[in-house]
């Protein structure tokens, strides 16, 4: 088993904000190609097919742009057929029951950690002017990666503290957040999230999210997970997307990223327009939250520029999991579209959406 | 004991969005002008005296504008000098702990027919294209109004629901919230709350805020209150602001209103500003519930425009009960002077900030 952080210098590197984040991976490779949209009908179809997921999946350097994005997207037939299931089509070797049962034990660990943290005082430190890390970070994600290597000694791991670790020739890889939302956390403002999630040959298979919820004097916490054709649950009931199809009717969520680049201006533009469209446009702070409230029902889509694999991973799947549910054509579609043209746009100023960040020559089926 | 609901003719109207609002109190009178700041040295040094305050305070046509801003300029001395009470100097004939008792006893009333309906589907109509009312505010008001009433025979009313109800020569004003952020309500995503505050003679005098957190599988409340000299608590436990003084430490929270106004533009503006110089501005959708986040001190400041009195009553008094702490200079002061300057531009396009919802005929030492 090898241990290794990744060097720049040994692939492209593809954004000013990747040298500001220390302790993570340095490197992306694997260019994806986003999907092209060929005319706007087809752009307007393609939205059409998967709404509820639409903002998350239009958006940017994602790690579903390269996976679930074109999954979905090509397993999905579009309107009145019946719904293929979405997320990885093996979950390999390992049983779903045990991979879910896994990652649920890895989250509720890392949690058991921040747990115990939300009522001390935080000792913060900084990647950057306002992006913070706390000690539980830290702590959260060594508790995790105790447990999946003690489970899984030969897959390889990817947290946002730590790096890359463990085999890269593994087909399974571990995308560790182990505290999602510092900024609440540090604040003591609800929500924040461990998420893990597991990809197999790179397509979501198994994910949990423990979100943390109250505040002081009540906190608690629920968890959102999901296993590759299994469905979505919280705290164990299945859950399901919001019926809701119409923009005036919706409640959206978003957030903005530490680096404060053109995406962010694009997505201050989209957040005054979709608020004024739609019951309005919450901004909570946590990623992997704001997917699972997608996936819940009480948020009807989700859009955000510039997230990570850790951000992504479990709450992806989770959202991604419970679109076995048909989707009709529906006025949210409109909100897509408005985030696809304005992705154009900052891709015709030279933003590259394009490259995903992947652990060298871990394997995928893409 | 008289109930009357205040005609458009009986007094000025100051906003075009005021006529959108059925059921609800039709008049503007005893106008109050807002405090008129002679020069920029002597704004920023007002800014300094309530810095938590802050953005709360300076931006417009709201209860603190006539009543605590007020209230707090003229009662608290500039720096290093010790700080007076802020609130009602006096709560009136009734002992303040029997006040702060009833309160809570209403608040928890109306929270008991707002928790009964979590789970339950709802029967939304509208106010607006997205301003939503439920039944749930309705029956959680008359809960409220009933127990008020039983109590209080001879006081004056002021639902968000059913208007004025009550003698207005009463000294004391209750302001009720039934559900404040219905729209999260109706959505199941938290947070919302049940506000219930009273003033005597327009001074902020006992408050309390039921704040509902968690969510599906794990609804909970607490409860924030405050009189008048007593402090602020959240669950009976007392409770401070933040003693963070820089605005890249600091998280900071703001509302946009149904209308989509001037200001509303504004607070767009100030929206992109302050998340650039900031840890990051949270968009809940409660108030009341932001408003007493300041209190608890897991955000540093709020501000919002176009706030109705009883959006504000509970949450303001919360938040000003705490104010007996000192206040240092401090670099959030920055952000009230930047909403000072949006505001002041605001009025030279003609907004009006100056008047205040105030039932006819209710006296106030103001």
């Amino acid at each position: 088993m090898a241990t290794h952080l990744l060097s720049s210098s040994s692939s492209r590197i593809c954004s000013s904000s990747f040298n500001q984040i220390p302790n993570s991976i340095h490197a992306f490779i694997h260019p994806v190609k986003p999907y092209n949209f060929t005319s706007n009908s087809q752009y307007h179809k393609r939205c059409c097919t998967f709404t509820k997921l639409a903002c998350l999946c239009s958006k940017s350097r994602l790690l579903c742009q390269s996976t679930t994005t074109k999954a979905v997207i090509s397993e999905i037939p579009y309107q009145n057929q019946k719904y293929s299931k979405i997320g990885a089509l093996s979950v390999g070797p390992i049983p779903s029951a045990k991979l879910l049962e896994s990652v649920e034990i890895a989250a509720k660990t890392g949690a058991e950690v921040v747990m115990e943290a939300v009522n001390k005082p935080r000792n913060i430190s900084y990647k950057g002017l306002t992006d913070l890390v706390t000690d539980t970070d830290k702590m959260s994600e060594a508790a995790i990666l105790s447990v999946v290597r003690k489970n899984f000694p030969d897959h390889l791991i990817l947290g946002e503290e730590g790096g890359v670790i463990g085999d890269s020739s593994s087909d399974y890889l571990w995308c560790i957040d182990p505290l999602d939302g510092t900024t609440n956390f540090a604040h003591g403002y609800p929500s924040f999230a461990v998420s893990v999630g597991v990809l197999f040959r790179g397509k979501p298979a198994a994910a949990a999210v423990v979100e943390f919820v109250g505040g002081a004097m009540c906190w608690n916490t629920r968890i959102f997970s999901a296993v590759a054709g299994g469905g979505a649950f919280c705290n164990g009931q299945k859950i399901h997307v919001s019926q809701t199809d119409k923009v005036e009717r919706s409640l959206l969520v978003t957030g903005f990223g530490y680096e404060h680049d053109d995406p962010w201006a694009t997505n201050m533009n989209l957040f005054k327009e979709f608020t004024d469209i739609s019951r309005g446009v919450r901004r909570l702070g946590a990623a992997a939250v704001d997917m699972c409230h997608v996936a819940l029902g009480i948020v009807e889509a989700y859009w955000e520029y510039r997230l990570k694999p850790w951000d992504m991973a479990a709450g992806v799947l989770v959202m991604l999991l419970i679109l076995e549910i048909c989707f009709k054509k529906s006025s949210l579609c409109s909100l897509l579209e408005k985030i696809g043209i304005a992705t154009e746009e900052l891709k015709g100023k030279g933003i590259d959406f394009s490259l995903w960040y992947k652990p060298d020559d871990y394997n995928t089926e893409l």
